[in-house]
């Protein structure tokens, strides 16, 4: 990229402080918890609206947009069309058509409008796209097709949080391929995620790839694309080398080293009821022996056993619940019940968490479950809880647990064989092993995501092409998903100081900020003026702050909005001919001659954009 | 604007035509009624998803971002401000903040959320802007500001039609300006006029700016920016010089000459009820009179009697209901009605028309009311309805009409005087005058729409400033929007012929179109390529006609999507060293040498995108 191709974006644009409006302010705004959510609106990027809508004002809108038009960049490189869905989309698409609607749940944004039919507002396009296709293309000559949108959507989160990275509404870019064959497919994937690693590479922020779940979307094999940070949703699981990396829900593990035969242990002790008034959880059952009970109780010695509904493909083919039971210091991973149960009960259709109150009508008393509940089960225990030992468990009556399980003594009394199983259902953890090698922890946000979906949807909507030979085949679909608001919040966890953000130049709502100090000298207002108007002309992208403020309030501001260059003009270098530039980066301003000052300043204009940049 | 501009847009991207979808079609939709709907849906540019709401295909995306970016820079220029808001809004916001709610009804689309709160889809942003600027804004140096953004609206539509006409999924510009003073905001309107008039010129339509109501939005003042065209939703009333143009909801005509004094006309007959069964409308009524009567009446021999709602600011200072009469042949101007009324009765707050099950259970025989039906009413009659002459009229129960009507014996008898005025209550008609020259009448399709709202939101949201002196005042607002879906069809309408769109450069998906004939001669398709390449660099959006089709197959295409200019290369020409460039508009298509076919196309496209610019 060179400087003659940065008005290939319809953003360069050159501005005056005084004439934008950005509310920059030095107090921690209280409910933001992570940097970027403080950073984003102490630089007066975004406002809340309500909780997990914000406005973009105009420095934040800037660097969306910006990210955006890579995006679309790369997108069409990648030889995707773009087009634009409808965000208010009809819900029997999601009901009839694909039964998504089920999948989502009360996530899914819906209204009844006023000729009482049901909309969705849109979280994802598979519907309709698929529908478009089955529509318009009907030959394998039409094929490969890949057809994305970058457009506002909305999911119904639960709890919206840590700003833009956990909203209600977020601009997605969502692309969909349509191929005629599994190595086509592969292709479409392959070039996705070459476009995504320039993407990701010319917006300057750090990535992964890691293998992921497919979740609600569903489909084949996922990977996602993560900015590795602290304050990360995502727990990445990878080995020292990186050769191995995988979302915590996808994280395969060596099998685990048990002594023994599982569920064999001799019994420790008799079965023994303990009192433990409202301690539901691990935590409060360890704190509890602790406190009241005077006993050293770890979290490794308790059994966690937790209820989840299954549903089968001949409607009775199996009971309605599965018992999960890790190590009370482990994790469950859901997305590993129903491939354990499968090999065993291959008329399984789905298993998911439980609906509280279902389970508790059911007979279960959650918060105290224990395996060898009378109420008819498929149990799945991991191999590290179906060792012998001291355990404690679940009491299956209300603020009661028990002492000294034993699994030889407590469970085989009440269950049959088929129905119990020893498998690895837990996220991997502190310990484990992938190949040998030790498995590393840390967080992420996801910022991309890409799915071989394969017929799932082109079968539900009936998406078809006559192949070669004048065969009707489904189309085989991929799916890939980038948030665009993601990556700027993203951009700022990967990148930020205490001044402030440190934005990567292409992204950075301008490159470059004019400083002038003792503005009431006309010949600072002069230089000042000159370098702005013709590092404008020179396609560069500049902010003039020419505000009659102390140099402190500017330099401040220039730092907490994460502009990568400034040149600060000032009284006194400028009687000796000299001006200011410094990164963001820099500790420390240099001088270069005034007459330098634009040279000097697109030398280092087009450094910056080519540190971050492919 | 010269050439080398032309990379300012992000847009420019040369194609092949075999890489894009464009379903084009020679089939005349059924459901499409309107030139532009036909045209859009066989031009592949949009596909319906649900009754109003379509996706963009791909080149009826580029138009709609050629547009917006028009629209965008022009908006730039007069010094407005880009934000994003959120598409979903709290309905708070609309209930206790401004109460547009209720303004709105079933119009405005809205949700209730997992946690129980209600949303807005939201139609406009005057709440969030407001409530933005009264967070934000402190001082009178902050102001003027001017926001806008570029973003997807929704309207639940009753009967959504005429494609992306009358949607119910839309993209509008939206601008929201602040001011300190009354003359601020004038300046500040007369910049986004202005704005306006350049937009609609690089647009390449037509327009006129009529006076227009401001509908839901309020406030003082506003005027509409119209493409004339046949199909057309709104009329345009307008001297024959145009320097008097209205929207027929506002448009304002001279004084009705009526002879004599009015209500004073004597009886022309015994009052006689005539059985009309099951006539209810005008048209209704004198065809029933023709076909089963035998005899002539004509619509003006009728007195049209409709029922509206009023809401007084004193509840029950008057009555619920107003009657207002016209003449068959005219109709009721709603917003005359009001002021005509509140001259007399200054506490009415609304009047609007009725519920039809809300009036019919207060006694009104809906389809057969007449003046002096025996229930408690204002009633405001039309100068032309208030003459003598021979009436007929609703017989104020079902299936029955009255003739020999007569205002002083049938009125007077049954209401008070305050409660009965003649005013112009009707909208504008063929024969009506303005200072005294007579008033013509078209059809317009509204892309744009000013507005002096004053400080109707400032004052309902608490946006206030300090001036000068520390006084605390609400910001005085105005507001713009642009229907950027409006203006793609609106240019269809306003420039097509039996082939199809003739668009204009300055928004046409590409501006040429390179179309190689017997693309099996490697001397065409290596002359095309050369051509399209070289046009390419030039910065021309070109678009390559690579498909293995017929000559007659790719020209229909090219006429049907609209392309202004297309260089046809042709195996014959070619031998003679010859290529055909033809505008869309152009009769024949001419020859010029190979060698000249790029610098020659160049200035015909500089022509075509001066001819659609300012």
């Amino acid at each position: 990229m060179h400087l003659d191709s940065f008005c290939d974006t319809a953003y360069t644009f050159a501005m005056r402080t005084s004439k934008l409006l950005i509310p920059t302010t030095r107090e921690i705004p209280a409910e933001a918890e992570i940097p970027s959510h403080q950073l984003m609106i102490r630089a007066g990027f975004i406002r809340k609206v309500a909780s997990g809508t914000y406005t973009y004002l105009p420095l934040g809108l800037r660097t969306l947009r910006k990210i955006s038009q890579i995006v679309r960049e790369e997108m069409d490189a990648s030889g995707a069309q773009e087009i634009d869905m409808p965000f208010v989309q009809p819900m029997e698409l999601w009901d009839q058509g694909t039964g998504r609607r089920a999948d989502y749940g009360a996530t899914l944004g819906w209204f009844t409008d006023r000729h009482g039919r049901e909309n969705v507002l849109t979280p994802t396009a598979e519907e309709v796209v698929t529908s478009l296709v089955a529509a318009e293309i009907n030959s394998y000559r039409q094929l490969p097709i890949n057809l994305y949108q970058i457009k506002t959507k909305y999911r119904d989160e639960f709890r919206p949080r840590f700003g833009v990275l956990r909203s209600r509404e977020f601009v997605m870019k969502d692309a969909y391929s349509f191929d005629a064959t599994l190595e086509g497919l592969q292709k479409s994937y392959d070039a996705m995620h070459a476009a995504y690693c320039r993407i990701f590479e010319r917006c300057g922020v750090p990535y992964v790839v890691v293998q992921a779940q497919a979740g609600e979307i569903g489909g084949e094999g996922s990977e996602e694309f993560m900015i590795p940070c602290d304050a990360g949703e995502d727990t990445i699981v990878h080995t020292a080398d990186n050769t191995y990396a995988a979302n915590i829900e996808k994280a395969e593990t060596d099998a685990p080293q048990v002594e023994g035969e599982p569920l064999t242990g001799d019994p420790t002790g008799e079965l023994e009821a303990v009192a433990t008034p409202g301690c539901k959880s691990i935590e409060e059952v360890t704190a509890y022996f602790k406190k009241k009970l005077k006993t050293k109780l770890n979290a490794k010695n308790m059994l966690k056993t937790l209820v989840l509904r299954a549903t089968w493909s001949d409607q009775g083919a199996g009971p309605d619940w599965v018992l999960a039971v890790v190590r009370g210091d482990h994790e469950l991973n859901e997305h590993k019940v129903l491939p354990a149960l499968r090999a065993a009960h291959p008329a399984l259709d789905t298993v998911v968490m439980a609906d509280e109150a279902e389970a508790a009508a059911a007979g279960f008393c959650i918060g105290y479950v224990s395996p060898g509940v009378p109420i008819s089960c498929l149990t799945v225990i991991d191999p590290a809880a179906a060792v012998g030992g001291f355990w404690v468990a679940g009491g299956n009556q209300p603020d009661t647990h028990v002492k000294h399980f034993n699994w030889q003594r407590e469970l085989v009394a009440h269950v049959s064989d088929t129905c119990t199983m020893v498998a690895d259902i837990r996220n991997a953890a502190e310990g484990d092993t992938r190949n040998g090698e030790p498995l590393l922890f840390s967080r992420g946000i996801e910022v991309g995501h890409i799915f071989q979906l394969g017929t799932k949807y082109s079968e539900a909507l009936d998406a078809t092409f006559l192949d070669e030979h004048g065969q009707e085949s489904h189309c085989i679909m991929g799916c890939y998903g980038i948030g665009i608001n993601r990556i700027f919040a993203g951009a700022i966890e990967a990148a930020h100081d205490e001044d402030g953000c440190i934005l990567p130049a292409t992204i950075a709502p301008f490159t470059v900020e004019v400083i002038p100090l003792n503005s009431d000298k006309q010949e600072v207002r002069e230089a000042a003026d000159r370098i702005y108007n013709e590092l404008t002309e020179a396609g560069v992208d500049v902010l003039l702050d020419d505000r009659d403020a102390r140099p402190g309030v500017k330099f401040k501001d220039a730092d907490l909005i994460g502009i990568p260059l400034r040149v600060v003009v000032g009284g006194r270098t400028l009687a000796d001919g000299q001006v200011e530039p410094k990164r963001r980066t820099d500790a420390e301003a240099t001088l270069v001659d005034v007459d330098q000052a634009v040279p000097q300043t697109l030398a280092i204009v087009k450094e910056l954009l080519a540190t971050s940049n492919y």
